[in-house]
């Protein structure tokens, strides 16, 4: 049976260059060595190395691995509050983050928009008090986008107050200034191309601080994964944890390739691709956008209300071999997702819309 | 250059059968299917299915897949405890699990015992008011054992107080009564013989009931991992996060080829290599036992003391692509670690002897 193409926005298809890195972690045995042998603090290196390239991010953050965006969520919270945290929420996953700050204890606080919009960005909005912004660059559930330009007022407003930013399904295609945010983090199974299985969580220098701060006031800030405690292990470029070791490796052999490619083709690609999306779903007679205003779409996560339904174009497309993805939670059955990552090249995103458009 | 036979206690070489499942994986796409598909519950199923019937855990308990065995020593402290715990501390594992519990902020007691020994399991010793006793089947640093015998007589003694197993170098391999505890875990890099990034973690209904009454009484249980959802998303074979898929599809197969061969023939096969093992050490002039008490040394992890130090035997026998463990912690260079899991056949381990013998 020949192989489907996955447009899913994550888990997706996988970079496509990952086959082949497989063999060679087959050959080279990373799925049986030592996860604080050399060989394995290489990759973690080498990935961390290629990720500050690909994506700019500033000397003195530092990168570690752990097991999903999800996890993440929760590490934030444990090191980085002690009272008060403020978040953006506009899809499902931008309010799961909200709702973990609440089932741990947090005095969390909203600004919240219907799905399909943006928030109030107004930086005013914020409480003085808040030791977090959490905020989406790209709304998965929703196909909405975080302004990059929002996120910096907002820093101006708030300079002392620290900024994470989920990048999950955005980077690297979005371009982010790491220096006006504090913890960046993403899984790897979305723009990345990569089985799922590893979360990476970028950390600015003030965000490590506050981490020791909050421990030192005699808050607990957990155990293995306490900042402070990646930070030793970081420094040896290793886990706190036996890692998923052979994801560091494909993470690092991946942003390799990217890096041979250039950014800049990456994120012009998907400027074309996007607007190919974009115009498909303006165009077709059962589709119509579902984020109403065009500057909020997402370049990398299209969302398009069907007329008809979801469930008979997803059936109709997957028997053809191209699966997307279907609206989420509420939108179920009525939405379809197509995702535009890196591994999604131009050619095959014009075969989807010649295909979307003779099949529905 | 020919492959290395890893005889490392975990990560350890891969089940003999991994290779061919992973091109299997690779033909049905399993790195890039959504987790919540039906595809994907499937191996949950699967997975879970094959491993109660390996080791014959009863029908009412869970089976949940975190990603790894750390992070589980975490999850339980946070959904079984509400103020005291109760550890069995003989190695450094066992020992990590305790600074977890008082990371946390838990009251923690413990009862230690030099490495290469077992503390006094006397049930009296353990106080009536502790709501969980942790202890490892086997201390995988140490390589000493914890009888089950003792821990049926722990649960005779304190019948209504949680029994926590950490499993992770012992399973399959050692005969557990699963009844006779509430919380069993492993990460699947030592004798299930897998990729890391995986924490399997089986739970019974009195575990379960204990999480709920703690939520119940007004304290934090955490957010997605806490034990009510898990199980909410286990009923459905859904984890509760983007976890690790080709390890759980990995896991189905490995755990149904040991189902194949038997798991008699597995734990008769372990108890030759591990009498070849110590009929080595004992009879190495170069080589002693660590563990004095034959009665405690691990089938899995064989640990003997050098008498020139280790950093030369495991050099020399890496040349000859056979990798052993060395020391853990300040034992580094002064011991050596031999993994004998389910993998390694009898004729590897014939030959390892043999090895050994003629190099050292």
């Amino acid at each position: 049976m020949p192989k489907k193409i996955f447009f899913t926005p994550g888990p997706s298809a996988l970079y496509f260059t990952v086959e082949e890195h497989l063999k060679h972690a087959s050959r080279a045995q990373v799925m049986e060595i030592n996860h604080r042998s050399k060989q394995a603090e290489g990759y973690y290196q080498e990935a961390s190395d290629n990720l500050k390239s690909l994506m700019s991010i500033p000397d003195d953050y530092q990168v570690f691995f752990l097991s999903s965006a999800t996890e993440i969520w929760e590490r934030q919270l444990q090191n980085l509050v002690t009272k008060k945290s403020f978040h953006y929420c506009l899809g499902a996953f931008s309010n799961r983050f909200y709702d973990f700050a609440v089932k741990w204890g947090i005095k969390a606080e909203k600004v919240e928009s219907p799905f399909g919009e943006l928030p109030d960005t107004n930086p005013e909005l914020i409480p003085k008090d808040v030791e977090l912004i959490t905020l989406p660059l790209n709304e998965t559930s929703t196909g909405v986008s975080f302004p990059a330009e929002d996120i910096y007022n907002i820093r101006a407003s708030h300079p002392d107050t620290l900024i994470a930013v989920d990048g999950v399904s955005a980077l690297p295609v979005i371009d982010l200034d790491f220096s006006q945010v504090d913890s960046v983090y993403f899984s790897v199974q979305k723009c990345f191309g990569l089985p799922a299985g590893l979360g990476v969580w970028i950390v600015s220098p003030r965000a490590i601080k506050k981490a020791e701060e909050k421990l030192a006031a005699g808050y607990s800030i957990g155990a293995y994964q306490a900042l402070p405690n990646l930070m030793k292990n970081g420094l040896k470029n290793q886990t706190t944890f036996t890692a998923n070791v052979l994801n560091i490796f494909l993470l690092a052999k991946v942003t390799g390739d990217m890096l041979e490619k250039g950014i800049d083709v990456i994120r012009r690609e998907a400027n074309y691709k996007a607007a190919l999306l974009n115009h498909l779903v303006e165009n077709h007679p059962k589709l119509n956008h579902f984020v109403a205003d065009r500057k909020l779409r997402s370049k990398t996560v299209t969302v398009a209300n069907t007329t008809e339904g979801s469930a008979e174009i997803l059936e109709k497309l997957s028997k053809k071999g191209f699966v997307l993805g279907n609206g989420y939670g509420n939108h179920k059955g009525k939405q379809i997702r197509i995702a535009s990552f890196p591994t999604h090249s131009k050619e095959q995103m014009e075969l989807l819309v010649d295909v979307i458009n003779s099949t529905i």
